[in-house]
């Protein structure tokens, strides 16, 4: 039997990728994927752009959720959302049993976490809060949503001018990831991807050349994955590195430097050598590219949507579709 | 008197940036500021992109050239790109007289730098030869190019969706820049953008965040050099850091992230905290944001031309017109 990839779904559709608006490629990756709708637990759910999107993603039987906060700033806020049909009245009149009243962000994160931990959610969103008081309650030893694993973020990004979705990590988790936090990068977003359908992931170990350096520790490092790839350690990963982000990306480039290889020109994650390195390759392709992200932080119980204050809409709502997608498989 | 700036030049044109072709206005704001062609000196010019360049900037008044490689081959090619209209009669009748012909990468190194010492060429161009064989000579103590200064990589980056032409620097040389370095790494890339009418240079310092985090070094140095900009230590350059890219390059995103300053949502020149960073970014909008680029070696007694063996025509040519557009103020 033949797994579902997203590159067969894209064929599958009839048409190019190219032919389909990148905002629409998301998200019908993301929304035909989901089978059963999970619940997503949000701390600080007092807050417009996040309402928004769970109310979406509920409305169409994508997530349930539980919202954890202000109780009267969330009802405040659903009333408005009704009011500009961002709220279904049956949300509105459904309200009120979602809501765990939390005076403030210590309380929620800690009775977000709880819901987690007993199964009442099966995936966690930071609202309005500060992130690090959600991850301090994420990674604590008694209570918290540890699995002896790295804790990692991986984004989604949907470009006009690539074939396909493919991620990026970690541009917003790990600061300078070891050889060691590497590996485990890679087996984080195999996980994510897997959980989108693919049958095998494509890795490339991003640097700024295509041969190893010495004086360039990270080309040490993504030739040392590769050996680990080749040797079968890897799972489902086929890793290549080093890779220049042209070569990763694009076919004809790597055609031209005489870069072969599965990944080379196909690439559905990069592997990037520091946190500065991927958050500048999301946010060019955002600001100028056209980009759409999902992010998903993974590697704890369950998948954590962290998207920051300036995240509109569509990325929350995105993300929304990730997690579920990632903690219903 | 009011200087010409980039900006400037786009406005009285009489039309948004946006509606140019984004091949057309590199090419526009480097052809339209060169007054005077200074003369190339090609290092094994005895490639065929490297000569089309040259042969198209010369036959526009826009450079002169010496070419130092292996004659018959030279003449070969010229040709050949004769018969494809990319070579005058002209140019072909005066062949014989500008090259110096060379057996080898050495000794066309050897004879390009000393013709740059000499002054008979003023820009120094790496045709089809290895990188480090032409750094080697240039770096050379008694008969180098060496000024004291810190050589940096600096690429001119043209994309449809950003406002303006803008830099990033060092997407290629200097690979993990320290505090003393990414000060030399500014003052260089300042020296180019003045090259081309700027009176004053916006530098972002780029980060994966907006705040000094003492765990992530290079958000310390930008705040480190953006106390320098402000008592006035670096002359005509703004510096704004640490942004986030989103925040330097967009100003709807730095308003919605409350981050003011002249500098954000408006950078002039990108200052990234690694080679890989800088790589990333320019490659990712070269491969998926239709991107054009000029690279060009500044810190040097002349601008060098480094372009990679994958570079095209029109990225060989943009350089060529960068560097001599440099060499001339």
């Amino acid at each position: 039997m033949e797994m579902k990839t997203i590159e067969n779904m894209s064929k599958s559709s009839g048409s190019a990728a190219y032919e389909i608006s990148d905002f629409k490629m998301l998200e019908r990756v993301l929304r035909d994927s989901i089978k059963e709708p999970v619940t997503v637990a949000i701390a600080c759910a007092h807050d417009y752009e996040s309402l928004k999107a769970i109310f979406k993603a509920e409305d169409e039987g994508l997530a349930d959720y539980l919202l954890l906060g202000i109780k009267p700033e969330i009802i405040n806020l659903a009333e408005r959302l009704h009011k500009e049909g961002a709220c279904s009245q049956k949300q509105l009149d459904e309200l009120i049993g979602r809501i765990v009243h939390c005076e403030n962000g210590e309380e929620a994160a800690v009775k977000a976490v709880e819901a987690i931990r007993s199964g009442k959610a099966q995936v966690l969103f930071k609202g309005i809060m500060q992130t690090k008081t959600l991850l301090k309650e994420v990674v604590n030893k008694d209570r918290g949503l540890g699995t002896g694993s790295l804790m990692s973020s991986v984004v989604l990004l949907d470009v006009p001018k690539y074939h396909k979705i493919f991620a990026v990590t970690d541009p917003g988790m790990v600061m300078y990831p070891d050889l060691s936090d590497k590996v485990d990068l890679v087996k984080n977003a195999e996980k994510l991807m897997t959980s989108f359908g693919y049958e095998a992931v494509k890795v490339a170990g991003i640097c700024a050349i295509e041969v190893v350096n010495e004086k360039m520790p990270e080309t040490v490092d993504a030739a040392r994955i590769e050996e680990m790839s080749t040797a079968g350690e890897l799972g489902r990963v086929t890793f290549q590195g080093p890779l220049s982000m042209d070569v990763a990306m694009n076919k004809e480039m790597a055609e031209h430097k005489k870069t072969f290889g599965s990944v080379a020109g196909n690439a559905d994650v990069l592997l990037v050598p520091s946190i500065a390195t991927g958050n500048v390759i999301v946010k060019s392709l955002m600001v100028l590219a056209d980009a759409k992200m999902a992010g998903c932080v993974v590697g704890a119980s369950c998948p954590i949507v962290l998207t920051s204050r300036s995240a509109d809409f569509s990325e929350r709502y995105y993300s929304i579709l990730a997690c579920a997608l990632s903690a219903s498989r």
